[in-house]
């Protein structure tokens, strides 16, 4: 017997025949012998009606500060009923269930609120809960803080509940329920021969998920790499009794090494700055990360070189594309300190990566790569490379060409 | 300066704009120089709409048995979403303001979910941030028992959330927002000359409370009266500025003995039971109660009598009108032992009654009431009597013109 965790996020209990199907899946996971707790995501479209009644008061007048704290408590409440209602619904399946809020189990957070990070799980209650073969249904995406407030962890938190109760409750598995049945080669909209992997690695979940991918969030795998817990990522909507094995995100093992690469990533939320006519001081590329970090602003892919024509030095680097305007302005307001003369952006950009562990050991895995985009004439702005991927930024007009090629260079659709 | 409760119903908080309209009222106690705890209940059509989900997966099989600990989980999120949003308008306006939950309160409730009775309420924290100024906004209908898990009041909980809430915080007065301007002689819509009492005594409030006026639940009078709690019942529905006095319920003063009869109530959900050729043993009445208590019906009027015409005694009694299937079913199953040849039953009746603490000390109010209720033709079918109340069970066809020809006999147009 072991214990589980499972996660169904908003299209997985959008309505109440969902939640009963829900239900279904849970009681497989019972019947098959699990201790099994389920983190459940508010019904869709419910948190947004529920923002949409806050910003609706909050834009009457900048008197009275954060409402940050009052926004989680009325926005927790989707997942409230969510928990209740499945609860319900096992319980009328004759399997015993009860909900968890976050302020029951206890999911302690710090108070950043409305994006709350976890700093700690420690509930004997709902272990022997478990153990009594009670099934837990807790509210995801929402912790306590130790003032007794109710804190949400940011959109998208629900993984990072489930992953960490997984960890506090020393489940065997997480098992993510999506609307996709699990991790692909690449986005299948673009390739239709993409492949859905079997395994993958932490290393490359995580390299996936920051460079666009949007099955799993972030901070989900690094949480879960880091307490070695296996995540299977499989759909809520397969029909009752079909196969359904998804994706195991796991600790790499042997097997996985053979394969070079194993997914291309793309993401349109990139914007380019070029900082022109450096002087050449020292600690300048420090003085541009200072000014971008002083506006809360991310600095991805950074490459220097030097202009040919007056042989001045030039600095290229990527920012999100909806904090290019912050960047901008902090960068003109710091340009005497850093020491420029002109600058240009382009917000007309995509990075392209290619992943995979295989990468480690497998030489030629760049010739590959960038042979395969000269073929179609794509032409690579700037690169960045870790040990197991390689990112190009380019125009974002070649993205599906580039991810076609890519996907075939590295015969992905045989996976 | 004095510390006060302010409570506002679902249809005082149906919306953003009745939401705002309330930080209004809210602010302007706050200008007074009070120290202002508001209760809210949920936005109206909210709770209707979690209990209609609730009922819904109830529906799907009676496995699993009680569901009302997850049915009080779900429905209080109703009054978590109100509270938190009156707190963000009232910061808006710029005062300072947060939102209590039950649970955060505590106010701590038994265990029967669904109709929970309050136990306690001890917050020093709330009463300081009170002292700091801080308006506390609490989401009334909702407690939490001594398991950590959330049970909610009861249909109408909010108004005796708001009176224990004024008692635990020692407020000077409990104000309840509602949709109409204060208590009336009689209902308005049937004696158009209805007045509105400035003041009236706790006593009279509880009587016309459980008499079929339903304005102020029985048991938040109660308790405001054994507390010596003053409540104002007053609109949420005044124009900005337009005089709002409402009623003042007390305790009783010198001048309102002066007043023969405050009011004139009346209740359509009654049904009358009456059982024919009883056997004259002891303990008879006894065992027809016990019959009722156990099949969870309330009898209110009681009356016996003897038949003339086969000299055996007879009684009728008067239960809820919902009640009285389950009633004769459970007479039907005692027949032999409480011992009767037949019974028969009407619910085409209605009950009205007349209330006022002046009738202690006033002679010939009964009088007045039967020659009224006479001069129209009205037959009286059973009274029933207390100290400063009488009522009479009528066909119900003449309710209105018995409420209509009390009102006028009393002079309450007048009063």
């Amino acid at each position: 017997m072991s214990r589980i965790v499972m996660k169904f996020g908003g299209t997985s209990v959008a309505n109440l025949e969902r939640i009963r199907h829900v239900a279904g899946l849970v009681a497989d996971e019972v019947a098959a012998g699990h201790e099994v707790a389920v983190v459940v995501s508010a019904m869709s479209g419910e948190t947004n009606r529920l923002v949409a009644l806050v910003d609706d008061l909050d834009a009457d007048s900048d008197q009275g500060g954060t409402i940050d704290d009052e926004y989680d408590s009325v926005v927790a409440s989707g997942e409230q009923v969510t928990s209740g209602l499945l609860a319900i619904a096992l319980r009328r399946r004759g399997l015993k269930a009860r909900s968890w809020l976050g302020w029951q189990i206890p999911l302690m957070t710090d108070e950043a609120h409305s994006k709350a990070r976890i700093t700690g799980i420690d509930s004997p209650d709902m272990d022997s809960s478990l153990k009594n073969g009670v099934v837990g249904v807790c509210a995801g995406f929402q912790g306590v803080t130790n003032k007794n407030r109710i804190a949400t962890l940011g959109r998208g938190g629900s993984d990072t509940s489930a992953v960490a109760l997984a960890v506090a409750l020393k489940a065997d598995r997480c098992d993510i329920y999506t609307d996709v049945d699990g991790i692909y080669t690449t986005d299948p909209r673009i390739v239709p021969a993409a492949k859905r992997l079997k395994t993958i690695s932490f290393e490359e979940m995580l390299e996936l998920a920051s460079l666009g991918a949007k099955v799993l969030q972030t901070r989900s795998v690094e949480l879960a790499m880091n307490n070695n817990l296996p995540i299977r990522v499989l759909t809520s909507m397969a029909k009752d009794g079909a196969p359904n094995p998804g994706t195991l995100v796991c600790n790499e093992v042997k097997k996985m090494e053979e394969r070079v690469v194993s997914g291309v990533a793309y993401s349109r939320d990139e914007a380019q700055i070029t900082l022109l006519q450096l002087e050449d001081k020292p600690g300048m590329v420090a003085k541009i990360c200072q000014a971008m970090a002083n506006a809360n602003v991310i600095v991805d892919m950074i490459v220097q070189g030097i202009s040919r024509s007056d042989n001045a030095a030039n600095l290229t680097f990527t920012v999100g594309k909806r904090d290019l305007d912050t960047a901008l302005a902090a960068l003109e307001a710091a340009k005497k300190d850093i020491g420029f003369e002109k600058m240009k952006s382009d917000d007309n950009v995509a990075k392209v990566s290619i992943v995979g562990i295989g990468m480690r050991s497998h030489t030629g895995v760049a010739q590959t790569m960038f042979e395969a985009l000269a073929e179609r004439s794509i032409n690579v702005e700037v690169i960045a490379t870790s040990e197991i991927k390689i990112s190009v930024l380019i125009d974002s007009e070649y993205t599906e060409l580039a991810v076609r090629a890519l996907h075939s260079a590295f015969e992905l659709e045989h996976a």
